[in-house]
């Protein structure tokens, strides 16, 4: 998969370097580059860098940096290539989390508090759910691969999100888009287990309002393996307010459970923090455009900031939305997450025939493409997109939760 | 909370260090600072050190020694700021555990042997029991902050003696007392869990037998949180052995179960080391002085060596005696735990009313002053000011245990 | 137990060089010494190398490789003294796992997946199980030292496979036979627990083409201790192939369950790697010749390579033929495990009286001598090794497995 990390010598093939590689047995602990060392045809003053976390339950937590010279990243490689934060002048993708260390893998029990360890190490504004379980913890009940009855304990979310990447490497293209590109490889792998392989990919282009990930999952087994990835992207202010709105061309949309039912006419729009609160939860499938892309949008109260999601329905047919507006210091946030498919336990998710398979050597992508919205017509553009996706389409809301619950006691 | 770490050019201002941060992204692995690094007008060879351990489990635990020139003191900022012993001349506050190393939290779960994986890293003379929880593993049930019933299965003595500190600090003072501090901050946080932020200070001057404990706990949430703090500081040879005593102002004493009960008679005398002994638990409720503080000494058994610990009884109510006169191998060690409940499960704890909470934002401190006793009048003095409590006052031994575990089952 | 780590300056004295050690305080990372740093009068170009890995879950994971001139043997001192591999020409002692990284303990949760965490870094050719279990995974039940019924839950292989080295020596030898030897002591220790302390050693002369391991185990508590030890030996191609064969003077055979009960008859033979393969196990009571040793043979398709296990059966009675011909992905290997018991659960184990126990302070030492057979005519004469100890000897090969497991629920 990766191709050659000697320094090149063409002007047209984009300069690389590795800094984390168990293949080379590398791991760079400071590192950077910026303009002046790989001057481009671009007025930007660009950098990417390389850094490690000290103290608490974050020492030794590698961190990766990308500014395009007007949108800033930071990636963390030990925490399975998660994206902490995106920033675009006065708009922050992100959230303020009770925990405020990006913790170190070390010290993360998923098994912790009846599966929901990972918890305490949740702040990112992007993180992956998944691969062999991406949902609520519990037992699981199936059929295993030489057809006997098993079951095994899922703990939240599953493992992916406190792996620590295996190979990094950071690539700056010299040709247009003039792309910062940081690729990770995440392996989810044991013995009598899955064999899945994640390429990750953050790229933007130099003096961009907009991201994308391209993810790239592999089964390196010998046998077909099921998989689960949600892409959990978590929203607090400036976005997130009283006021603010998940804009989203809905074809179908159901409440996770009887309390999100009951707030089910307030789905789209946000209320104030506030203590006490109860996370609702709303299971939506969207329309796609021809070429089989959706779009989303939070915007903020007053409409003048947002961000935009696009991504392929093929590659991810379901969105869940999790609303969670509790006070600031609990953590006053949203999550918009495309998946393939919703976060309940992989019992359910197998049932309602959620759960895809991958056969061996059989890979599949994900492109998720974002764009920081920081005018109030850069909002509006984003809005009349996605209504070109649902004009004269009509939305089934349905009132109760389409899952029922009972079936798994 | 941390003022400045700029180097201080004032003759009066202390001398701060600032060794580990998590907010300056810093870790300093090896330092030290002595009394020729910094004059002081008192005869005294007194050093502070940092270093870093290796080998083992204990490879990468970040070590820091305060030695006041008479006493020395062992703290251990990567097991939240625990303290390993403290030693003068030949007396040694500490116990030799068969767990020889001081264990990395990595190598700790804490869910092990059914939530006893805490004493896989036991072996400090004192660390802190706590915070979400500070009692006997199992389940605890109880109504959450929405009003459901909820359960959670606890382990042994909860989670804040296997966290690393977030920030460490030295600080020595130009002018009198002299005293030479170590504070650092120890946080137990998650999502959809507690925010408990836990400020620890251990505190001696030059020359000094005596150091104290500050510490300061604040709820950094939105809601009110629930907590308990037991301080498990523990003893073995030379001040326990054959004959040692615990003296006490005893308001009120009861076994922690049948089998203490049977032993009740002996409490406040210890035996030798003993192969196969069963651990003996006592609740003892102190008397205060005039100003709310308690006071209760252990002494060797030929009366020439002890340990006086004093404390508030308003901030800690409660007292743990626990007898554990094992063979030498095994851990001939006694603990001596003033805190804010017993350590029943807090499901037990909560029921009597011995789980205090604190308001958002809210504090609480919490001081112990220990004196090392190295001679006979040394321990007579403390003797005296434990009977000045004491004096014309009842004492209320409860032959049977005062909790009725079969409510609990 | 480290006598000296002096430079010695006698020419007789071997070399000896101190790795890792928790009494020094000590952990070099990067170290080697070969013929050129000490001439010794054999035409060898030998060495020893201590590394340290990088990326992913192997991050600063320790590494010891000794190459005899002939044989190169690759020891992981971060997994309790596990020997990844051993490599002569085109013979490897090994095998290709689906886990890819010498995973860092500190990745490893054990109690994971009902207690199979222990395969997320199952990789090595040879891994200890035990030391406190060693077994299958689930409840072991029993009375405890105190006379009370107590119940435990165990974890697939024990824990001693993830605990990293406390002390790490190299010596190399100035005399005939000219052993290189790696000699590391892995602690088993907790409170209200074992305190077992495991001395490993790794032996090789320059240029042979055997190696031995010797172990020395001491319970170092104040009492009795069970104990449970078998060392796990795993093969893959190019020995393990459609054909190859386990010779073995067998003098008890017996299935570990009704699966391998059904193919008892190809116990000795393997056959392809085969996609959804369940494992097939196999109780082994081996002959041993008049000084109580055994020796058995792993032997290639073509019958020209294979590897030759000798060991005494008064320290390793028992000896377990796992077989898993799973497809090459999943993990094509046999493993061949002398052992103190089978791997059921202690509990069992115990019932049929197979957990040994150590008094205070006893020790017991465990030898194991592999050769490495790299020509058609070192397979004939490893066979007839064999056969002479089985001349004349019945098998008795029971068609049912020995153990009762219903007795067990």
């Amino acid at each position: 998969m990766l191709l050659s990390y000697a320094v090149t010598t063409s002007a047209e093939a984009p300069f690389r370097k590795l800094l984390i590689s168990r293949q080379d047995n590398t791991r760079v602990e400071h590192w950077s580059r910026d303009h002046r060392d790989q001057p481009l045809p671009l007025d930007a003053e660009w950098a990417v860098r390389k850094s490690v976390l000290h103290g608490g339950k974050q020492e030794g937590v590698d961190l990766i940096e990308i500014d395009n010279g007007r949108l800033r990243l930071v990636i963390v490689p030990t925490r399975g290539m998660s994206v902490y934060e995106a920033v675009l002048n006065d708009v922050r993708l992100g959230w303020d989390s009770p925990v405020k260390e990006l913790v170190h893998p070390r010290h993360i029990d998923l098994q912790s508090r009846g599966g929901l360890g990972w918890l305490e190490g949740f702040n990112e504004w992007m993180v992956r759910c998944g691969l062999e379980s991406a949902g609520h913890p519990g037992e699981d009940r199936f059929i295993n691969n030489i057809g006997d009855e098993a079951s095994m304990n899922l703990t939240l979310h599953g493992k992916i999100g406190n792996i620590p990447a295996s190979e990094v490497e950071v690539i700056v293209e010299n040709q247009p888009p003039y792309r910062i590109r940081v690729r990770g490889r995440v392996d989810e792998r044991m013995f009598y287990g899955p064999q899945l392989e994640l390429w990750t990919e953050v790229a933007t282009s130099i003096n961009s309002d907009s991201f994308s990930l391209h993810d790239s999952l592999t089964n390196r087994g010998g046998s077909e393996q099921e998989f689960q990835l949600i892409y959990h992207a978590n929203f607090g202010p400036p976005l997130l307010g009283p006021g603010a709105r998940l804009v989203a061309p809905i074809r179908k949309i159901s409440p996770f459970n009887e309390h999100a039912a009951a707030h089910l006419a307030q789905q789209s729009s946000y209320g104030p923090p506030t203590a006490g609160f109860v996370e609702q939860v709303y299971c939506l499938r969207p329309w796609a455009d021809d070429q089989g892309k959706t779009s989303v949008m939070l915007q903020n109260p007053r409409g003048d900031r947002g961000v935009q999601l696009s991504w392929s329905l093929d590659e991810l047919p379901y969105l869940t939305q999790w609303k969670n507006s509790a006070d600031l210091k609990s953590g006053y946030v949203t999550g918009i997450e495309p998946g393939t498919g919703f976060p309940y336990n992989r019992r359910v998710e197998r049932h309602y025939g959620r759960v895809p398979k991958l056969q061996p050597g059989q890979s599949r992508q994900f492109t998720l493409d974002f764009t920081v919205l920081d005018t109030a017509e850069a909002v509006k553009r984003g809005r009349r997109k996605i209504e070109a996706i649902a004009r004269g389409r009509a939305t089934v809301s349905q009132a109760a939760p389409e899952v029922d619950l009972e079936l798994f006691r």
